[in-house]
């Protein structure tokens, strides 16, 4: 097998078999395919397509570079939850409190990555004492008796993913369905998990930038999931504006913890609501929709989401009285509000600029090395359709740094838009893909 | 300027501008731009095209490159004549003693490279004391002269276009039209000459397969050349078989000789007519095609273009009495007829596999380093619709090794296919594509 005629085959739109896959996959893994040429394969796979057995393959054979975990020490179904990425998303800190509190075991394995916050575990490390560095054992042994734990992920997974990821990033080829597909489960179906529920973003601050196509990838993932052998399943959900009012690592966190004392900003809740009733029908809870919701609600209004959540930080380390009185995080030195500069309604948020006013203030990562401000970001007060008054606050920041306010301030300002009117609707989940098909709402 | 944006550019089939190019082909030439962005570029090229105004600029951009040459020592209208490579092609020599002997001044830079035969250089010293190199002043005075001389190229024309090719070569993005003609074109125009005839093969020996494609890849060198400023036609000719009857080194030389003699076969003639006659028009001698087709055919019959080409080659150290007595050519030591297996018509030749043939005899390189034996080859006895009986020879092998001979009869009897009927009729020429356009014969 030669890669110049596996490139030449696809250069024309013919269809690659397992082998092929294989070849090109363990091949560039094991460095035996040079860069160039496999830029040009991906670039003809962008231009040409992969049908589902393709995309399929690939996952397979770049889940089979590397290691896959063995969760199979944790009792009962394993849910995995994954996001396409957005800005505010802090669902998997209280979605696994209220899912765990269903009975459902949530054993989460989180890196921390680059972005405009930090990951999972930049976030939890607001609360004082909290730590995930924690052995395999007491991982198992968490989950078992919390059923919730969380640790840094040592494993070398999807390494295939890892480095053909590197090279989609510098070479335009990053934006199509089959290879965003594959690489996300990739690293899913190493990760050990038993059922997989997807959160594709959509919108000004997501890769999706249509309902078709944030439709096209989820049905991928899920087909792709189900072919694998895993319940999978998606929901579709807004990412034109950030997730509920917080951006930045404590103050995530604070509103997470919030929404599980009944506090929580209304999109945030649906948000959980969507993906947790997946999550309990997956973890094989219930098969009933409307039961799922029930059961997820009632773990807010008995206060067993938010107990479930202490209990977990407790046992990495963390101080649950953070929990049950948020203002022990350490709070940002400045907290500035953003008038809006005229009147009138929000009719647009150009979401991933938001992020980078978290970014700016020192919330996230710009490269490896970055260390991250826990306590910057912002808190919103007008999100999309709101009606605003000249010099009423947009949002407040929360900064260290004066000049980084100021930064951020313009920046804030130019990603919101402000009309005279706004007649859309603003909906939070779009659609729901499961192996049945697709219902929209 | 980023590769990053210029690649995505064109994978969404976006236009790229003049200085874009110059971004690109200065900067891969120079080495800030790697392999892996350049080669995804490419393949975005070969499935996304590039407009006439794009091309025109990649064939400027890589002429630029490099040296362009200065003819301007050389008297009179420069006439290049260049052909896309095919099986039996001698037309550079036969072709440039006719044109020379009308008064039209070729002045031949050759290079020595890779293929089933040598290039014209190699050929050329199958004829006793010939020799190339000579220096820049003897070429100019050759020219000036006698109207004909070549010199082996030492200029580093176009390198640019070097370098992609080499990155072309090996990742699947060499069949795009686009590319093809602005690699042709940049060398062409950094070579000096005022104007342009290309013979653009088409048919089993040939890139080009179809006609459609030949005439495309024709069309889009003589608008690149004439927006260069340079008189540009071109031929598209049948390699759907070899062209005349010899396909090696010194075989070649002595049928190009016979045709100056009169003796050539019907298809070379016929070629080198339709190229000669744009010949004679480019270089300003006439502007009337048939009057141009009476010069070229003159010049064999009174002999004017047999002793140009005598005068040539004694001007280059060469033995005249090689061109009037080609028995004094070493000839291989094994003359082998190659029987046909059964009775009926040729009905399908595949000529690259002809030309394989030559080169496993040693009549070409099959690398830098190989040594070219320059007697061995092939005579063709039988070409496409030609009637043959069972046992009547298809061609005769020559060659000075027995087991290579045996290599190239099993090789040419698979490239051969005899039927019961031959109903098509094989042309020579198929159009002529000039800035006003396209008359198909």
């Amino acid at each position: 097998m030669r890669m110049y005629d596996l490139i030449y085959k696809k250069k024309y739109g013919g269809k690659l078999s397992k082998e092929e896959i294989d070849f090109i996959v363990q091949g560039y893994t094991k460095g035996e395919i040079p860069d160039y040429q496999m830029s040009a394969f991906l670039m003809a796979v962008c231009l040409k397509g992969m049908d589902m057995e393709e995309t399929t393959n690939l996952t397979i054979s770049m889940r089979d570079s590397g290691e896959t975990l063995d969760l199979s020490k944790i009792h009962g179904i394993k849910v995995d939850k994954h996001s396409t990425g957005g800005v505010g998303d802090k669902t998997s800190m209280c979605l696994s409190a209220m899912v765990a509190a269903c009975g459902v075991p949530v054993a989460k394995m989180s890196g921390r990555g680059l972005g405009h916050t930090g990951g999972t575990i930049d976030k939890l490390e607001s609360i004082k004492g909290f730590s995930t560095s924690i052995s395999g054992e007491q991982f198992f042994e968490n989950v078992n008796n919390i059923k919730m734990a969380i640790m840094g992920q040592t494993a070398d997974l999807a390494p295939a993913d890892k480095k053909i990821y590197a090279l989609r990033d510098v070479t335009a080829t990053v934006d199509c369905i089959p290879l965003i597909a594959s690489s996300i489960m990739s690293k899913k179906l190493a990760s050990g998990a038993d059922a997989i529920v997807l959160d594709v973003k959509m919108g000004s601050g997501a890769f999706m930038k249509t309902l078709d196509d944030a439709v096209a990838l989820a049905d991928a993932m899920v087909k792709i999931g189900t072919m694998a052998g895993k319940h999978t399943s998606a929901v579709i959900t807004n990412m034109d504006q950030p997730l509920g009012l917080a951006v930045g690592n404590s103050l995530e966190v604070i509103e997470a913890i919030d929404l599980l004392k009944g506090k929580g900003p209304k999109d945030l809740l649906e948000d959980c609501i969507s993906l947790g009733t997946l999550m309990l029908v997956g973890g094989g809870v219930t098969d009933n929709l409307d039961e799922a919701e029930k059961m997820l609600l009632k773990t807010i209004e008995d206060g067993s989401g938010l107990k479930k959540f202490a209990e977990f930080v407790e046992a990495q380390g963390g101080s649950p009285e953070f929990i049950y009185d948020t203002d022990k995080f350490e709070k940002a030195r400045y907290i500035d509000p953003i008038p809006a500069p005229k009147s009138g309604y929000v009719s647009r948020i150009q979401t991933d600029e938001i992020g980078m006013c978290s970014l700016i203030l020192g919330g996230g990562r710009e490269t490896k090395e970055s260390v991250i401000d826990l306590s910057v970001g912002l808190i919103l007060n007008k999100k999309l359709g709101d009606e605003v008054k000249e010099g009423e606050p947009l949002a407040y920041i929360h900064s260290n740094d004066k000049a980084k306010t100021a930064q951020a301030i313009e920046r804030f300002l130019n990603a919101y838009t402000i009309s005279e009117s706004f007649e859309g609707k603003v909906k939070t989940t779009f659609a729901r893909v499961t192996s049945d098909g697709t219902v929209y709402f």
